[in-house]
């Protein structure tokens, strides 16, 4: 329509949405924060409503072949619920809106809707609203998450400080290799009759994929031990990428150990099987779900207390940079690998 | 999958939602109505707050050969500020979600962007969120809309009461002759190279399908005059479904009068061009984003106050169904004939 046309894999997804949404004003006295964290703060009295939104959509996000319908549902739901957690929040309700291309039947959607509906009981969630339509392509799944946090609890991307400690929860890498292995096995299965796949020993990997959790637990038990993070997200991109975007948001920078990425052995197996880096896979796999979150040091032995948290470095001025501190003590520029989903390059 | 499968278009998208959705306890003390209005309600000390989303795929919702894709960001907000005001509440923020197919530019993306922005200025809406990716397909929108509203002046679809006033605001059946004729001039456009269709005349029903507006007036002047509905809804799938919901929900029956209802003389004109029965178009036509309510008896004359608004019948028990009293004094039960997402049916 115009002359000048801008391709947006030059932007990327991120620089799309910052074009799209800077300078928007905003105008409601309940609007406390708009674009720019993993959800959006609404305030009502003592209480802050968390607003946050994923579309999922079929032969981008996921692929029928290998991943099973309930399944799915499961994972839409809990991918919005763990970007509530990121803002140290309760997910409380969710709608869900689907586009259904034909060849799906009631049947198929019941699947889908069973495993949204068995993550909004396990996370205690209600689900309260939605839309559904016909799609003249594949699948389409919006999900919408509200939640709540004490207007004092709330924790964002931008509040980490110069010698704070970098924590992620769980390990990572795991969901990307589980995604390795399943494109694997259905590209040898395809035009093979009766193929099975042998996933024995690959479970966990496997099910971070598939049917991966979000960190209510360690919500929980940060609340419990006295600690607020300075500044938490949720790992979905890639840890470099997230790491960035808090230094990006709190004016800072970081040094994370290379020895220290927590990483599972079923992980390290896999790589080495496809031959590929291990610490990449880490550092840039993404669809973790693990938190990432920074402390003051003065919370450095309460840390040590919650189980499955691991200290991965500390942030620095912003002067100093973004930078991985390798084995060997040299030191790698941090860089946002992230899946990129306007090219599907990683 | 499974043996059994049911094809989706059987059921309807209304009927596939209340499969999907029925007996889904509600949990949080927050959520106080699940799905089954315009929006649901979760609780917030004295206020409400209320959340609405929709769904729109290109192919299905809109077809842009003309549908300009500023109007269709516009449209796209508006439709969602509408399910707030349907609730008596006011709409305070929306997020977002693009799924973006390789042949649109970020130019394009901006003329979206620049429609919902417009109706978020024009509303009073802030814009506080989204997710943006690629789409192997077409374009796909999915917005969701925050609202608020004082507890006591939440208005569901469900009070009506037998001897209650049907009110309907502005004028139906616009919408959908505005679509007929795009999708004529289209067909007649399509290999004729330079052809410039000629809308003089109809630019009220072109604005109608292109460019709604939602009734935010309307209920300013409710609320003026200490006028609060018994039950509400915005018409969006055609008058005859709207009414059959309220009826449904509230349990009643009711009466509305085919010489009451309101059309436009441009809607008119272009039924009686396509040979259509003006009535079944401004029953049935859907998209025109005018709130149907219910009033007590006791209203009559504070509704005559308000401008453009119009008395169409009245609530009755509910063994005597929902019927259509025509000019000549019959009665024609009415049936939802509106807009099937599923069949592309009418």
């Amino acid at each position: 329509m115009e002359n000048k046309q801008t391709e947006i894999s030059k932007l990327g997804e991120f620089g799309l949405i910052e074009k799209l949404t800077k300078d928007i004003p905003l105008k409601n006295a309940s609007t406390k924060l708009g674009v720019g964290d993993d959800a959006a703060v609404l305030n009502f009295g003592d209480k802050e409503a968390l607003v946050t939104t994923d579309l999922l959509l079929e032969g981008i996000h996921f692929d029928l072949r290998y991943v099973p319908l309930k399944h799915l549902g499961y994972k839409a739901a809990v991918v919005n619920f763990s970007d509530i957690y990121a803002m140290n929040g309760m997910p409380k309700q969710i709608t869900v809106s689907l586009g259904i291309s034909s060849r799906f039947t009631v049947e198929h959607i019941e699947e889908l809707y069973a495993g949204i509906r068995l993550a909004c009981e396990i996370y205690g969630v209600d689900l309260v609203g939605g839309d559904t339509s016909a799609s003249v392509t594949g699948l389409v799944i919006s999900i919408t998450c509200l939640g709540e946090a004490k207007k004092e609890d709330v924790v964002l991307r931008s509040g980490a400080k110069p010698t704070d400690i970098i924590c992620v929860s769980g390990d990572l890498g795991a969901a990307y290799m589980g995604l390795q292995l399943l494109e694997r096995e259905n590209q040898v299965a395809a035009g093979q009759k009766d193929f099975q796949p042998d996933f024995s020993g690959r479970e966990y990997i496997l099910e971070r994929q598939l049917k991966p959790e979000a960190r209510k637990d360690v919500i929980e038990e940060l609340a419990k031990a006295g600690i607020k993070p300075t500044a938490m997200m949720d790992v979905s991109d890639g840890l470099s990428s997230e790491l960035l975007h808090i230094c990006k948001s709190s004016n800072v920078g970081c040094r994370v150990y290379e020895d220290r990425i927590p990483i599972d052995y079923q992980t390290a197996v896999m790589a080495e099987e496809f031959n590929m880096n291990l610490v990449v896979a880490a550092m840039n796999g993404g669809e973790d779900y693990e938190l990432l979150f920074t402390v003051p040091l003065t919370d450095n032995d309460n840390i040590d207390k919650i189980k499955g948290v691991t200290k991965i470095g500390y942030v620095t001025k912003p002067e100093l940079g973004a930078a991985m501190v390798t084995r060997d003590g040299g030191e790698i520029e941090l860089r946002a690998q992230g899946w990129n989903a306007f090219t599907g390059a990683k």
